[in-house]
């Protein structure tokens, strides 16, 4: 390239950092009203915050949808070096971009319209138990999402495009393998632990103070390296973890005094979320790249640092002498084995949001199904909860009382969001890949764990994983990360050991 | 005016209203993310924030300043009706509109990157206690203050614009003669209370746990009418309310338990500017017309409620028993009677923020001569000091122990902010305009505040102030509630009754 054509290509990578870098804060301050929204707000101004969100979203959407960046990117496009990080930035700017301009603003729209009516009408539903009152809205809803699908264009099935909006270049077929092979090795399993009479979970009832579990998670949370000088913790109704940049990722919970478990592993999830965010390289910042590369991926480090971590036995040698010190009273007599077990119980519900470690993802599977076959057509919507029924019994061995705890348990689909829930399938299932590739590649994480350190399997994920932000596809990442793509197998002999143990049906 | 002419008009002013609230929007946006920043934000975050404001900065000002706006503007002036609602919305939106445009971007520029420098200058001046390190960065404020005067215009005085800006309609010259009046009369009387000796607030030095001072002026607040559902309370460092339109207004407080005032009355002062903001009409909202009229006014109401309600012997009848069910230890053995000396002890003070209801104005006299001389070149900065120090001795008989105590105290300077001091002093004197107006119209006002009861009050003010947010300007605001000016003579005879009484001097 000649000097002045590499001046005018730095100038344009200049000025599309420049643009790019607006477009990232206006999405971080659409982070922080959304934040104060769920923790902090005022019960009466719903409707005024809502006109700012708007106001805000639309400016946002303009600028990552301006003439200006296309042209940026089209010329960039045969300039950059593709391996290099500005080589993975024209790429992830260019979806983003194709994505904003892809999909006609009054289908945009009336999305927003439709899915802002389905919502109360999915409360009024669930409360009622009638599926009813939500079809007809969600019959709307797959019909935009149908078409979305459709502008955003697919060569196999339609769930692909929505799909790839979440996990980048995962599809329904692949999906449907994965999910073939988990459901033929945890069903007999989850079978085989029904049978097994257990109410060991008595020690996990409280009363246990909020202060005392909120002191006790964050001495934990600050061991795995979450940095609270970058970070807070606050209560919501709907827990979840958001990113305002690298320096402020915040987290929250729900604490009930009545049943530990709820904030204790609900923060170290969350806090998984936050680590991964807090650990992306700061030359990212204010760029698309500084971002989690997938929804699965995200939830891979939420489930690592809840499961992997805070449900093994080494975890609990740290640090269940702690909690009892904390707990004195409640936990008098329970010695740690009847505590391990009763955090690690399995039982088949319906719910989705009780469900354990082993049958967690066959509600997904469930869910996978027949999103599948609404979008496609081949379900239509008044039939799902019959579906929905058939499957559970055959993949759980249970059947939900009514459609509240059936087909109406969960808010996505009233929201417009298909193709979301398989990310959680996925999160599972590389918790496990890549924390037994850290464990093989560091044995001392181990024992580092029995005394309550984890500088080194934290060290090994920001390098693999946290760092790289959106730089590599998951699958990219994934392999340079633990030498091969997705792969359900280490998952699934993780459950078989733990479960086997626990339950001793092997 | 024809039927099509109107349609035209109807839509320009719809196009404005629509424009004028994307600019509401974001300038409520931008106060979210000041208040997260004082409140909540951790501490590694502030680079990061830095940039999401300055970004939300930019678009506001790029809405605010462009010509589309100036284009409906010059349409709308000869078509509303200077009366309506609709005429004070155009003539408002053209005063922002104007100040927005009239300033060069280079300026604007050199002035925010000027005083980001200044402040960090004038934190270690006043830490030193030497003026030499502020002083070159005070002398190209000055200069850039002078610029903008020029920009903005002026006939008399440069100080004249600047003033406007915070205190539209108001004039050096005006201050000038309210000040002489003021100095005259208080002068004598500071004199009087400081020869008379006086160590009565020893009640106020704690411990006062946090939980109880907060739980009295919760419920006070809340009795004066600041709808919780509609606002909250938070801790911050330099306290301060803020108002995201009127379902979401804020305060803030500093709790110090060795002194119960600082919070207490910081909190009804707080509560006062809330109750202005959560009083403004709604169908000002997202309007330019929704908000307090002037800086004074505004500190209007948070002094009314402050002082000549929360300072009130009548108040304390309502309301000191309940004090001292929440610390009975505390206070133990002190009376009303000796309680409300203590909060109403008056004693010169080189420090304005620690100034009583007596001497405040005096310290405002004081930095409003200085900021003049200043700005008209008549007083170079480096003579600030001595002309401080003379001037404090003239009105408050103190003298400053070194600068950091003198000159140095305040941070308003080093902001760029001249003109602003004033209008804590037209604050002060409206107040008691604004109260005695009330009273002479509903006596039973008093009689209700004995019983801990304020909706007359409250009423009173929302209908007189608070409801009509700009829509009139402050002089015709005042006349309107009052049937004059600003006046302070009413302010001048309470401070007389009510000091003269608490130390006999007359």
């Amino acid at each position: 390239m000649s000097a002045r054509r590499a001046t005018a290509s730095s100038e344009r990578l200049e000025e599309l950092r420049r643009r790019l870098g607006t477009i990232a804060d206006l999405q971080a301050v659409l982070s922080v009203l959304g934040w104060d929204q769920q923790t902090q707000m005022p019960e009466a101004a719903s409707d005024l915050r809502a006109e700012q969100v708007a106001t805000v979203s639309r400016i946002a959407h303009e600028h990552a949808t301006s003439e200006e960046i296309g042209a940026l990117l089209d010329a960039l496009e045969g300039e950059v070096d593709p391996g290099s990080l500005e080589g993975a930035l024209v790429r992830i700017a260019r979806r983003d971009y194709d994505r904003s301009v892809c999909l006609p603003a009054s289908l945009v729209e009336e999305t927003a319209r439709v899915t802002s009516l389905a919502e109360p009408a999915w409360v009024e539903a669930r409360e009622r138990a009638d599926w009813a009152i939500f079809a007809p809205h969600l019959e709307r809803i797959v019909e935009l999402r149908r078409r979305a699908a459709e502008a955003y264009g697919f060569e196999d099935h339609p769930l692909d495009p929505l799909i790839d909006l979440y996990e980048p270049g995962m599809t329904r077929e692949r999906l449907s393998e994965i999910f073939a092979v988990i459901a033929e090795r945890l069903v007999p399993m989850v079978r085989a632990v029904a049978e097994i009479e257990d109410d060991c979970d008595a020690a996990l009832r409280g009363p246990f103070d909020e202060a005392g579990q909120e002191a006790f998670a964050r001495e934990v949370v600050g061991r795995f390296g979450y940095d609270w000088t970058r970070g807070r913790l606050d209560r919501a109704v709907h827990p979840f973890c958001t990113s305002f940049g690298v320096d402020d990722v915040r987290i929250t919970t729900r604490f009930e005094p009545e049943y530990l478990p709820t904030a204790l592993f609900g923060i170290l999830h969350e806090a998984g979320h936050g680590l991964y965010e807090q650990g992306i390289d700061r030359e990212l910042v204010r760029l698309p790249l500084a971002d989690g590369v997938s929804l699965g991926v995200h939830e891979s480090q939420s489930r690592l640092w809840e499961n992997l971590v805070g449900r093994s036995w080494r975890f609990w040698q740290a640090f269940y002498p702690r909690l009892c010190e904390i707990f004195p009273a409640q936990l008098r007599g329970v010695d740690l084995e009847t505590f391990y077990r009763a955090i690690n119980r399995s039982a088949p519900t319906p719910i989705r949001v009780e469900a354990d470690e082993l049958t967690y993802n066959l509600h997904v599977f469930l869910r996978f199904e027949i999103e599948a076959s609404v979008i496609d057509g081949s379900l239509p919507v008044a039939r799902i909860p019959e579906a929905w029924n058939a499957m559970m019994e055959d993949l759980l061995g249970v059947v939900p009382a009514d459609d509240a705890e059936g087909a109406l348990q969960d808010i996505h689909w009233s929201g417009g969001s298909f193709g979301y829930f398989p990310t959680y399938a996925v999160g599972n299932v590389l918790s496990v890949q890549l924390y037994e590739t850290a464990v093989a590649a560091h044995p001392e994480i181990e024992e580092e764990m029995e005394r309550g350190q984890f500088g080194t399997l934290h060290g090994w994920l920001r390098e693999a994983v946290y760092r790289h932000g959106r730089r590599w596809d998951p699958d990219e990442l994934i392999t340079r990360a633990t030498g091969r793509p997705l792969d359900p197998e280490p998952y699934l002999s993780y459950l078989e050991t733990k479960y086997g143990e626990l339950y001793d049906f092997d």
